[in-house]
């Protein structure tokens, strides 16, 4: 008899679920799902949402190119991007999803057609099937309206107080059905409230989470944000979580190890240090080298220039291996 | 023991190629052959070109298209035409061209793998595999640089004396060779200097067509283009072929018929009018109905409205199957 197949739910958004599905599709007897968001509004995605009023997808795009097979082809066209002409800052990914949209009808159907033609292994789905626009309150009661302005490095913003979207959107049903089937349900790393917590500003899925019987598993991002988490330690993070999600984290993946001067030195400049792990020993803490280096300068058409260290997809995959 | 297949090669591009071919392809035991003009440089095609400096692969892609299987989505999303923000009169099909161009390093290249991607029946050739600027001298000595400057509807601008290549580029081998083993060329319809004979400016490839043992097949425009064909009839039109090319059609193809006054009044607003079929009654003249009613209202980002009739691809093809 088959074994069952475990479930794993991601939520979330932008690189660092890219990097968690990226290794979590090598892993044996699982079945993905990618619950992404649908609230961004900057760059390319932004610009695209904004002529058409289609569900934004640039998240979605990058779980379908993490999910899909490495060899092929159409990956590297959907993780094409213009850097030329009155196209520059396009990616390809998200005008393919676009034209999809517009042919198809829907954004979720136009991810599963993309889903098709790239061969994802698992499943994407959209955290609500209706636009949404992220609305931050600060703790100094200011309102900060549009996931690409909270984006923003602003060091010295209050910090955020409660999520929620401009529109009351409601999640996604087939989103819910998966958090609550699932063995698995891994958040973060990314940016905590434009990636990692911005889907829970979506009316159903904090309560299908906090209900779900999935052992809960966060992993802490390697650096703070500027603007957004200041100063956070590890706990600070997981607190956030628990705060907003209303449930704690069952397991917490955190990096342990020492950065090059070079890259401290380069998110220094951005007012961005390393997370302090200042988390209580235990069995539910698992540490280790969860860290890689990777150069990715600013490119064009983006507002914010991209990371230079990433989590280790296939250290975090092995990680999450054992603990589901 | 397997038919011979009848190997049957396109020579032009633009909207004429793409109904010749949509309409070949259907045809059992043929074996075909687009060779597709890189001369393209107004519209999307060339905001492309001018950011990039690929080889213009808008001929290439409606050839592509047309070859394609009719009902796959990945030949709806290369046809795919943007409307709105700063994409808007972008082609998917040609940032998809672009997008392989830049990933596999060649227009060619390009070519081949949307040709695998989109299953088309046949292959798509590119006259050359350097990109090349059209240049017409009229009869008045004046010069013309630009496909798209020619194609401006201009009725007052003297008649094409002679074209060619401003870069002097030669044929792409491969389009030489598979002119040379060809059972039957067919040129025609489109632009006649535009789409036409704008590959006969390139060089190697009217020497290969007056030396090529294959049937020459003419299909006839129906109407005049304002600016290129003014007052041209068949027998003009053929003679302009024969001049270029350095042959005369072994077939011509010329639709009888009339319009209904609605067309007429359409393309009279635009100067131009139905090609009167002056050509001598004999067995290389083929006359049938050939002509549909297609609306295409002008669409934004094009210089030119898009015509509102054309040819009928299965009566074309048949004709051509009587021939090969």
């Amino acid at each position: 008899m088959a074994e069952t197949k475990r479930k794993i739910v991601t939520i979330g958004g932008g690189t660092g679920t890219f990097v968690v599905l990226s290794g979590l599709k090598h892993l044996e007897n699982v079945k993905l799902t990618a619950v992404v968001s649908v609230l961004d509004d900057g760059g390319s995605t932004g610009r695209l949402r904004d002529a058409y009023g289609y569900l934004p997808l640039g998240d979605a795009r990058q779980a379908l190119i993490a999910l899909a097979d490495d060899e092929g082809l159409i990956r590297k066209l959907f993780g094409y991007r213009f850097t030329k002409g009155d196209v520059a800052g396009h990616n390809l990914g998200n005008l393919l999803l676009t034209g999809l949209s517009d042919i198809l009808g829907s954004g979720a159907d136009a991810i599963d057609a993309a889903s098709k033609t790239l061969r994802i292994k698992g499943r994407v789905l959209p955290v609500s099937t209706t636009p949404a626009t992220l609305v931050a309150e600060l703790v100094d009661g200011s309102i900060v309206v549009g996931e690409h302005v909270l984006d923003e490095r602003n060091p010295t913003r209050a910090r955020v107080a409660k999520l929620s979207t401009k529109e009351n959107v409601q999640a996604n049903p087939k989103a819910i059905e998966a958090i609550k089937s699932a063995h698995a349900i891994i958040i973060g790393p990314g940016d905590l409230y434009t990636s990692t917590l911005a889907d829970f500003a979506v009316n159903g899925i904090a309560e299908a989470v906090r209900t779900s019987k999935a052992k809960l598993i966060y992993i802490v991002n390697l650096f703070t944000k500027a603007g957004q988490t200041d100063n956070f330690s590890a706990t600070e993070h997981v607190a956030e979580i628990r705060r907003h999600v209303g449930r704690g984290p069952d397991y917490v993946i955190v990096h342990s190890g020492e950065f090059t001067p070079d890259v401290l030195s380069r998110y220094a400049k951005e007012m961005e240090f390393p997370v302090k792990d200042d988390l209580a020993e235990g069995e539910h803490v698992i540490r280790g080298h969860f860290a890689d280096i990777v150069i990715a300068e600013k490119v064009e058409g983006d507002s914010v220039p991209r990371s230079l260290i990433r989590h280790n997809s296939n250290a975090l995959a092995k990680a999450v291996d054992t603990l589901v």
